[in-house]
């Protein structure tokens, strides 16, 4: 066994150390400073959108999005069960209630579970408010996931969000640059097609600011509402006049600084994440049982992570020995999809609706490694290593 | 007019750019690394605790212990009116209801209208819970900031807190370092006797990490667990397993790596602010009417900054007159002291008592420079520009 094949590791090959030190050189090491604004406007650039708040997380966008979308105690909020946690605990801060919703074979929500749930659980009153039968609660918002950079039916999501009055937290956490290239959406960006997005610069994103995240919204002028929201809502710098609950949720410029560079380096880091999606996708078609779960079509994804679906079934073993074997033997190191949410100690209350496809999928999805300066090499390791398991298994 | 003066800008006259590159050189960016233990160990060390939670701001650790207090919708939470709003704000994020106490001539809470709150307004229901009289809301818990670097009167709090059963969260997000020298607390250090202390390390405290803060407990084990909130819960770093509703509150290796860079300068910045605040002190004995706030008798301050108290109400002007002035003639930054917090827009609605002592203060306190590395020269220029301004009105 060489040496360790990480997961997903950041790659600063561009000109971070030079931005950071600038930043550090000249003083500007908090939520002031140049390069706050410098990556605020190459995320709009990026994206095609007026303005982008940066902050310190994809959950305190999240966060800040249910704020405005007046989700408070009582509330319901449709959300995945199958994602990483941080898209949901939001809610619970808000002290509203979720319904967990099923995936399709997308991973992403299923939009003919969300109609169902909507039209058969759910019912408008005579307000327009959608409300939920057996309780009587409001849902008023969703957050929909674009799970491994692979982006929902946002067609079918939309539609039915404004037949049934349900604004649209895009968390497209894990989707920066994802887009669709055909349809009613063509050119349009995860996280910029609903009422509100949330990206994340986490250290394992497909661009990193150390910790970090940004939030765009649809509706002029409400993203600087929610970086006046990221400020503590001042009303005025000087005199602390402030005028609404606002949040230290501002990003740094050092990690502006980072992040500067590394939106440099996005375009070739996502043709690079694309490519490898499509060694990895040519030498696994050798193997009839599994695959790698592909992206929507008229939708360019940006391959942030890569899921191996695994016959499971026909296995005498499960994921973890997997991920054991593969991390013991052969230095690869993986990770399993994740636990379902609505099975978690502070979820379990909660409602969910028909949950199917996530049960089936969390078993068995194996997360493969895909840092974007991963090597042929590498990649060829990781291929002959799951082939071996696979085979004595 | 020569250059400008800042109010409070930061100092990194340190390893700071050294051990940033090293972070990002390593590629250790985001919320694991051993920056962030090192600065853990350093503040442990020096505060003479067993351990330190490093997290994103003093907000998210004031958040936390809110949290770990059983704060939630429906209780009351005893905080100061004169302070930045941020020390109130987490109140409301658990939609619970502050009710705003008055400060003393110290500028932190004032113990007797506290005590005075307790016996009068509230009662001790037949489980021990402190019940305000009116409402039947339960008091489970007060914020105390110690404002400006300046200790709260803690032997008469912790006593308060003891006889009502009011868990105790200190705010020493400006009070690094302040600590008592004689008493039944000499020794201990603002933040490490009540039941939670805050701390933050935003830029222009008296020390940065661009954007951070920190969090102890008294309680053996209760640090842990406060790591364990901020880091989204997770039980099981690999499977996702997650028994709480956890936070993305963790503080970053890059920004601790300029906090450990900082740390190993704080006792040379607290003996420079100390320093500088004598030397203006003696500087404006010579004016009668107007003085420094000194620190609480028995306590050593951290001198963050400097509230110059001025006979407003003998001049014919304002503060903000004065602030203008002394920016605009004399490139002099200066700043008011907070607006007070229950007369602003979201909190007009709760509760607050008897404020006298705020009130006065809000008119006539006025922050002077304060960096560590301010020049002897610069003390000069804002003594002799007040001095004239006060000539003048």
């Amino acid at each position: 066994m060489g040496e360790l094949i990480p997961l997903s590791i950041p790659n600063f090959e561009g000109n971070e150390q030079k931005y950071v030190n600038d930043a550090v050189a000249q003083g500007w090491v908090s939520t002031g400073g140049a390069y706050i604004t410098r990556l605020e406007e190459m995320l709009a650039d990026y994206l095609h959108v007026e303005d982008v708040a940066a902050c310190q997380s994809g959950t305190s966008a999240l966060h800040m999005a249910l704020v405005r979308c007046g989700i408070g105690p009582g509330d319901m909020v449709i959300v995945p069960t199958l994602t990483f946690i941080a898209a949901v605990n939001p809610v619970k801060y808000q002290f509203a209630t979720p319904v967990f919703m099923d995936c399709d074979d997308s991973l992403c929500m299923d939009p003919n579970k969300l109609e169902a749930f909507c039209a058969e659980e759910c019912h408008l009153d005579n307000k327009g408010v959608l409300r939920h039968n057996d309780t009587n609660v409001a849902v008023k918002a969703m957050v929909v996931v674009h799970v491994f950079g692979n982006m929902c039916d946002m067609e079918a999501i939309m539609d039915i969000a404004e037949r049934y009055h349900i604004k649209v937290i895009e968390d497209a956490t894990e989707a920066l640059g994802s887009h669709y290239i055909e349809g009613k959406y063509a050119g349009r960006f995860a996280g910029t097609i609903g009422d509100y997005g949330a990206y994340s610069f986490n250290g394992n994103k497909i661009i990193t600011t150390g910790g970090g995240g940004a939030v765009v919204a649809r509706e002029r002028g409400e993203t600087a509402h929610l970086r006046y929201l990221s400020t503590q809502a001042k009303d005025n710098q000087l005199y602390y006049v402030h005028n609404e609950v606002g949040f230290n949720y501002r990003m740094t410029n050092v990690q502006a600084a980072i992040g500067v560079a590394q939106m440099e380096c996005l375009q070739r880091f996502i043709q690079r994440k694309q490519n490898n999606f499509n060694y990895y996708r040519e030498a696994l078609l050798e193997f009839l049982d599994i695959k790698l779960i592909d992206s929507r079509e008229n939708t360019s994804s940006n391959c942030w992570f890569y899921g191996l679906e695994l016959p499971i079934e026909k296995m005498n073993c499960e994921l973890k020995d997997i991920i054991d074997e593969l991390q013991k033997k052969y230095g690869v190191q993986t990770r399993p999809i994740w636990g379902l949410i609505h099975e978690q100690v502070p979820y379990r209350e909660d409602l969910s609706y028909k949950i199917e496809r996530a049960k089936y999928y969390s078993k068995r999805v194996l997360n493969i490694p895909c840092s974007t300066h991963i090597s042929e090499k590498e990649m060829n390791c990781v291929i002959d290593s799951v082939r071996t398991i696979l085979e004595q298994h």
